[in-house]
Order: structure tokens, then sequence, then C-alpha cells
């Protein structure tokens, strides 16, 4: 893969994620959204975000492996020894989050404008970023690690059988989600990370997904946007990318 | 392919598209039907559509590769420049998508009837066609174009994936589908989108979708059906048209 | 396929659907019944007959090609000119019906009995057979039949698809569930069936589903089971026939 | 595979498991959840342990075969004749078990202490292990015995389709889930248990699953957590084995 196929491949797969996923938030929070008065809930927001991560690793894989995930990244390096190109995906995840974030914005644009006449606007945060239950930053930092363990594990144990593996080993290119099966299967573990252990913190799981679409929040001209919680912000990209760093280590380790 | 084939694959596979599609709208907004009163909402509409898509694309797959959409055909040829079967293309997708919302009227006849009994009969036309939540040609237009980017690009990228693409390339014929696995990742592609981006506007995303269930409401002697609302019937054909042409531009410039 | 592995695969198979459709509906429908009081409707049911399906077709596709449905066993004689195994495929699904009713009671026997015992004891036959929410034999029939080709033209069509058809063409054997693949796309094919088409009739679509199951409700010692409606009972059978036979005539004048 | 690879794999794969399905619970039913003010219910739950398959089996499959349930190892048992491996798979399921319960009670922290400090804590012990909604031993144990052998049996039954079988035979190794697909299916039918035949006693359906959490429930410093009823616990294990044993024999007569 070359740096342009990975640099394109990234942005555009993680813009694509993030514009589903910031859009499920969206449909269920904004007033004027067909979604919201008819009974949406977990469920909507789980397959929502887990059918971004089909798309968006769909459209990227056979550029850049699709990660759009810095923790995915990162643990692979872990694994590998190969860091030379884990800068690069990294800012282009970050580009693409903030691209996709930006494109929802456009999507839902006349449902953000409703919200922010109304009498009582809901604050729009939780569309764009992730927030916990119950602030405990200790308890936050170790819902976030184990979650992303959860997540990136998977991931890179299914790398092991033979020529269906998620893989997202950079050099390996395009031919790695080469059955199709594997975007599925992951799509599907991202929904299920999402029912059985989202609820706590809202399952930022990764770095891009949380920080990009945070810094847009801030950016945009949202009507009655309220506050972008830049005091919490900085545990949902430690705790993934820790998380990472010790889903690598231990898939080393066990296989 | 023959021109035959084509035509047949395409009314056939667009009319249980419709009827599909057409049908889950009516279950969740008549009376007198099983799924309206059982907690029925967003996720049942968007699962109705993603497996109408899985219907459709199983039945023409081996004959027309399953296009289905204006906007995806408009795209493919953006990409390749074989426009030669275009127009064959979409005129048995509209004629398909006639076919399929008569079907579904007939398989809702008695609902239909209760419905146009009723004291307050419920409008019609939001079985048949799409409308937004709220009316702002600008912002509805941008919303069907970016959706439509979203809906058809990741189907095109998909394609580089070697034996397993969707394809839907005008002559590459029956064996594009030939896994199976592309059809079932298109579906819930369609989920997604409908779930993440279908909220401001009903996500038409599809020509052929919109207008032709809109001019069977207008035929059909549907009780009381209410308004055909021809004044926003040109949006959700321009703009899908529109989002085609760049998800094909985007493709070729990218990949 | 021997004639004791076809018996036996569609017994078995048809068993497993039933035993899983006929428990969706009663974990919806009884008392002290973990799903029945939280938010449990259309997408729950519909569901799980889907993935009654999926694991009644993976028990008998190595057996029988896994029909458990006169009307696709129909269809493909229709299409094949091959009538020689009919009766042993459907009776076969018949006693296959009414075993996996007979399981269903026993795992819901507490309930069954609460439910009996209950001061308002809700009727029981909406748990094993499908009842019309409009009673209009003409238009339920009209129902039935076009949902059935519905159902039964994708599959068949599938089969197109070289080496992974759900095939069920009575002597090509294991093979045709080879992949895997095509047992999941009948069983989203199912849940869209249903989720779209279901709601005016409750989709039976299948002889035995329907007939089988509520022969057992009539002798079963179901407590206040209520009426067996033996007035209805017919269109569920004659009406997916008839659109068993049309799919069949259909996919053989098309493809 | 090595006994260490089968220890560690199945080890690993359980506590996947368990942490998602306790965790799904834990989101259902604790304050302080994102899930469970928004409409969750069977359908969450369900699809929750399905996807909690997936990603345990995905990542244990490389190693140990993905074992995961006892059921599972004693049928295979009772097919094949071999029981050399069955106690170490065993007890590396009860610990897995154990683990990943420790893990969603980490995940869900400040959840289990907001509850244990509310005037009216929830009892906790519903997330950990199964309860019967009617307590009636025979009844319970009829229920148990019958869902597990409707989910060991097409699990066993798919191992016939070569190639692509979920295998799951201790000595055939990481091959087995090679195709990916087969993990997607046993998930999906483990939905489809859940939806259909779940809701008399909660589906233990494995042994390791009902008791190894109960274990931690007991010995864990959850605040206010109520009773671990130790009276009905033997159940959830005993029925299920028997379960597996009676799926084992059928296998063995049938194919």
């Amino acid at each position: 893969m070359s740096n342009g196929d990975i640099f394109v491949g990234e942005v555009l797969g993680t813009a694509i994620l993030i514009m589903f996923g910031v859009g499920v938030c969206a449909a269920v929070n904004l007033p004027y959204s067909k979604a919201r008065a008819t009974g949406a809930g977990w469920i909507v927001i789980t397959f929502g975000w887990g059918f971004g991560v089909l798309a968006g690793a769909y459209a990227s894989a056979p550029l850049s492996g699709g990660h759009l995930n810095p923790a995915v990244t990162v643990a692979i390096a872990v694994d590998t020894g190969e860091w030379g190109k884990v800068p690069l995906y990294i800012v282009a995840q970050f580009a693409g989050a903030m691209l996709g974030a930006v494109l929802a914005f456009l999507v839902y644009y006349s449902q953000f404008r409703a919200n922010g006449e109304a009498d009582k606007a809901q604050p729009t945060l939780g569309i764009f970023a992730t927030a916990p239950e119950v602030r405990n930053p200790a308890a936050n930092i170790m819902t976030e690690v184990i979650v992303t363990v959860g997540l990136v594990l998977p991931i890179l144990s299914f790398n092991k059988n033979d020529g269906i593996g998620v893989g997202q080993i950079a050099g390996q290119g395009a031919g790695i989600y080469g059955s199709g099966i594997s975007i599925l299967l992951v799509a599907f573990l991202v929904v299920g990370i999402g029912l059985c252990l989202g609820s706590p913190t809202g399952y930022a799981i990764n770095p891009a997904r949380d920080l990009g679409p945070r810094i847009v929040h801030a950016l945009l001209p949202i009507p009655n946007k309220g506050t972008s919680d830049w005091s919490y912000s900085w545990i949902p990209v430690a705790a993934p990318m820790a998380g990472g760093v010790i889903a690598g280590l231990l898939f080393n380790l066990i296989y």
C-alpha cells in the first residue's frame, strides 16, 4: 500500500464511520427526526454504529486495510514491531473523524437548527462525543481500557484464521478483507460491544471517534450547542490507547 | 447479459424491493396490522427495507446484476464510461418499483380499506413515498446527496475486492453476486443508512424507490388516500441522481 | 439422498423450526415469560422465526437439503418436473411441525399452566397457528399467495448462483448448503418477509407451519386453550401451496 | 492443539463470552446505564449474548476450537468417544466464566456501586446467573434439557458440511472456524435460542455460564447484592449437561 492510498483510505473510511455514528446519535436525540419518536433506543444506536463500521471498512479496505481506529493501529504495531506508518494512519483517522462529523452535521442541518431554536434546546455534545453516566475518572478509565481490549483482541486473533483475517496489518494490503465476511464479523462485534459493554461510558474505544468529533463540535456554529466538556476529553483518548497497547501485548503473548 | 435478462431482472428485483419496503411502511402505519401495536418503530422499518434489498438483489443478481437503483446504475456508468444500457436499466427499475407498490397495496388491501373507512384516516402517502421532517429544499437536497454518496461509494469500492464485489457493472453478469456475501453486506449497509442517516428526509437515495410508488399512489383507488405531494417529488429524484454522479466521480478519482 | 435421510432430515429440521417459532410466540404472549414485559414485539417475533429457519435448515441440510416447507418442495417439483419424492417430503414436514409444536409446549409448560389458571386466560391459538387481522377470505388468500411467492422465488433464484445456492433441489444432496451463507440469507429473507409482509395474516407461507401446530393445539391438554378456529384453517394451507406453484412456474419462465 | 493452547483458548473465549453476557444484563438492570432507560429489553439481551458468543469464539477458535460450553464439549465426546481432553476443556471453561464475570463487574463498577447505594437496590443475581420465572424443578429441568439439545444438535450437524463446520471436535484445531461463517451462524443460533426458547428459565444451556458467574457473585464485594440462590444452582448445571449427552447420542444416531 502506498502512503497516498493509506491516507485516502483511512480518511475516507473513518469519515464514513463517523458520519454514520454521529448520525445515529443525532437521529435519536434531535427533534424533527423520524427515528426519534418511534421507540428508538439502545438497539438503534448500537446497530447504527456497527453498520457504520461495516460501511467505513468496506470503503477503505482496498486502500488502507481499514483500521479506522488508532487503538487498532497501535495494537498491530505493538504486535508486529512495525511502527513506521503508525503516525500516517493516526493523522488520517483524526482527519477522517472530523470530516465525518461535519458531514453528519450537514445531513442533520435542519434538525440541529430546530433544536437550537427550541425553548429547551437539547445539549448537543452527546451527539458528537462520549460522556460517562457516572463521572469517576478511575472507573471510567478502567471501563474504557477493558472494553477496548474486548474489541481489539478478537479482531487481532481473528487474523489467525488464514485467508480471511481482518488483518489490518500494515503492509498486507487490500486482500485482507478479501472474503467480506471479516467486515461483517467486526461490525457485529462492534454492535455486541455497544450492547453489552457500552453503557457506562458510551464506548469511545477509539481515540479518533471521540476527540475528532469533539473538536468539530467546538468549532462548528451549532446553535445553542452547550459545552464541549474538555475536562473529560483526555480519558476517551488515553484509555483506548492503553487498551490497544495491552491488547497487542496480550495477543503477542497468547498466540 | 441479454437486454431481455436485464429488463426482467431489474423489473423483478425492484418490484420485490419495493413490495417489501412499502409493505413495512404499511405494517407500521395502517390499522389492523399485527406489527402496528407492538412497539414497532425505526428498527422495524430500517431492517425491513434492508432485507427488501436482500430479497430483490437475491432474485435479480443472476439476470441483471441487481442494481435496483438508478443512482447505482448512473454511478457505474460515470465510472466506466459505458452508458449504452443505462436507459434500459432505469426504465426497468421504474416499472419494477411501480409493480412492487401495487403488490404491496394488494398484500395490505384490507388494512388500506379499514384505514379509509376509519373516522380519522391516516394519510397514506408516507407508506409509498418519502417526505422531509423539515421542509427546506436546500437542506433536503444536501441530505439526500450526501446520504446517496454514503450508499453508493461503499457499494462501488467493495467491488475492488476480487471475486466477491457486488459488482453491478453492466456486462459482468451473474457471477458478481457469486459469493452471496455481497448481497448481505449491501443489505446491512442499507439498514445502517436508514438507522443513521435516514431520519431527516426518509432516505429516498433511489429515484425509482420514490417516484415509482408515488405515481402508483396517485393512480390507485386507495380510499381517503390524501395528497401525493408533487411539489416535493422532484427532490428525491434529482438529489439521489446527483449523488450517484458524485459517487461515480469520487470513486474514479480515489481508486 | 436416501429416503430415510430425507425423512429424518425434514422431520428434524421442521421440528426445530416450529419449536423456535411457536416458542417465540409463546414468549411474547404468555404470562411469566421474561420476554413478555420487556418491550418485545414484532422485531422479536420476526427475528425469532428467522433464526428458527436458520437452526432448522442448519440441522437438516446435510440430510434432506432442508426444505422444511411444502410450498418450497412443490415449487421445486414444478420447476424440475420431478415429483417422485414430494409426498415423502411433505409427510415428513407435517410430522416435524407437529413434533416441534409439542416440544415448544413442553418448554413453556409452566407458562401455559399459569395462563390457564389466570382469571382471564389468553387464548392460545395465536401461539400455534396464524389468524388474519381482518377476516376476509379473498383478501387473506391474495395476501398469502403473494407473500409466499415473495419467499419462494428469491430462494429458487438464488440457486442460480453456482455453488452456493440454497438449492433444495431433491437429489442434489448435502452439498447445497455447503457454504453456510445460503442458510443465513434465507433466514434474513424470512425475517424480512415477516417485518414487511407478515402483518395482515401472520405469514403462514408454509402449510406445515400452520396446520401441524393447529392440530397439536386441538389435541394437547392445554388448560383454557380456546378455539382452534378450523373455519380459517384451509386458507394457510391452500394459499401458500398455490403460491409455491406460481413461484415454480414464474421461476421456470424467467430463468 | 497443545494442552496449553486449549487451556488458554477456552479461558480467553469463555471470559469474553461471559464478560459480554453479564455485561448486557448489567446494562439493562442497573441504574446509570445508558441502555437502561431507552427501551432496551429482550432484543438487547438476546443479541448481546449472541454477539458475546461471536467475540469469544472469534478469539478462541485458533487455539482451542472455541467450545466455551461444557455441554458442547461433552456432546462431542459422546459422539466421538474421545474423552481424554474433556476435563481440561471444562476446567478452563469454568475458570474463564469466572474471569469474565469479574471483568464485567469492573466494567460496570460505578453502576453496581450506585445500585448498592440506592434506597431500593435491585437484586443483582439476575445479572450473573439464571433464574426460572416459575420455580418448578421438573419443568425447569425439562426446559433446559430441550433447549440445550436445540442448541447443540444444530452446532454438531453443521459440522457435517465439509470445510466450514463449527467443528469444535477436539483435535481438529484452528482450521475448523476457517471460514468465519460458522462463528456467525452459531452467534445467530444463540440469539434465536434466546428469543424463542430462553424466556422460561433464562437459558443457561451452559453449565459454566451459570455456575461460574454465580460463584463470582457470591465472592465479590458487591454492595447490597442479595442472595446467590444456591437451591436452584444445580439445575442449570445438571440439565444442560444432560442435554449435551442427549444431543451427542441423537447426533450419532441420526447422521
